[in-house]
């Protein structure tokens, strides 16, 4: 049986990691590149089927290109976490996200398979790996 | 380092202020105004860009009109939840809206501005505050 | 007042219950239909407006015909969860939920009503009573 501070400190950490991918849709949707970068680990990745960024100059230069006009409204959901050791943790979260392209409504739909990494008593993304299902316009809505 | 008491009250805190914004929608789902009401300190506020309604009375009379036809269906995720002290909370929650206006279904995005208060022991909206992206109808989309 | 040990084990509860309906919307993803049924009791209940099954057998069959296409993708918000005793709980979540029927998008909005039992150490449900707002093709959004 785990002592009731072992327990106790599992369940904070959940709960800090589950407001990390919040705080990460707030600063998306606030336009803040610098914000979101500093939710990551120095070495932290972001990925995609076609893309990866590391390290925090990398992840500037992704994220000031994509949230600068500030149409991204991302919402994330359905979040697992698996606590593995006091500094290291996975996770799985579903996102919708809203957002324009060339001025017109885009809707998306996936989900990040996130590793995470308490630095400095903090925890911050060490990987998210977007997996995405589509990217249609909302008016037409997705066909596969 | 804080007590282990003191920890799980703040775990407890957030626990409770989560479920907060998921019954207050529930209520609105159900077309309760009363029941959104009770989720408000007596000095409750809600406000928006346009509008803003103080205190149980004004409120009932917002609500009562808003969502009798129970047509509002509101998402909320992305929750941050700063606790002040033992009786204050601050925090920012994502929201998406399906709703009919006129027999037209629109859809909603944006993010509250909360403040909590517990009273009696029981946590309550102080104030929301509705900060609203779009309201646009479901076939078109938005457009910034 | 509860012992501590009885106000974190609650904590835990509420936190692996969130967790379960996280799960069962990633096994739906995932179009696992043996995943989705482990989440359930041995004899547990799926229930809609128009429809039952009970038991792994007949969960088996529902969600193999359901999810074998891999075209659901559920999204589920505001849960809010009442622990009753040691091993059973009742929740309310809402889900909202992108399907293709027939190679058209659909969209469906509702919520859940589950009754959790934690068997050999583990939270299942019970029940999950699916109240359904409406279910139509994306492009058309809903009427009532």
């Amino acid at each position: 049986m785990e002592s009731v501070d072992a327990r106790l400190a599992t369940v904070e950490a959940k709960d800090e990691i589950r407001e990390l991918t919040a705080r990460y849709c707030h600063a998306v949707v606030d336009g803040d590149a610098d914000r979101i970068v500093s939710l990551f680990c120095d070495d932290g990745i972001f990925r995609s089927h076609t893309f990866a960024a590391e390290g925090h100059e990398a992840l500037a230069e992704f994220y000031k290109g994509g949230v600068g006009s500030k149409t991204h409204k991302p919402f994330v959901q359905n979040h697992v976490i698996e606590i593995e050791d006091d500094t290291h943790a996975r996770g799985r979260c579903s996102v919708e996200i809203r957002v324009l392209q060339d001025g017109t409504a885009y809707t998306q739909a996936g989900h990040y398979l996130d590793r995470y990494r308490c630095v400095d008593g903090s925890w911050r993304f060490a990987e998210r790996h977007y997996i995405r299902y589509h990217n249609v316009p909302w008016q037409e809505g997705w066909v596969k």
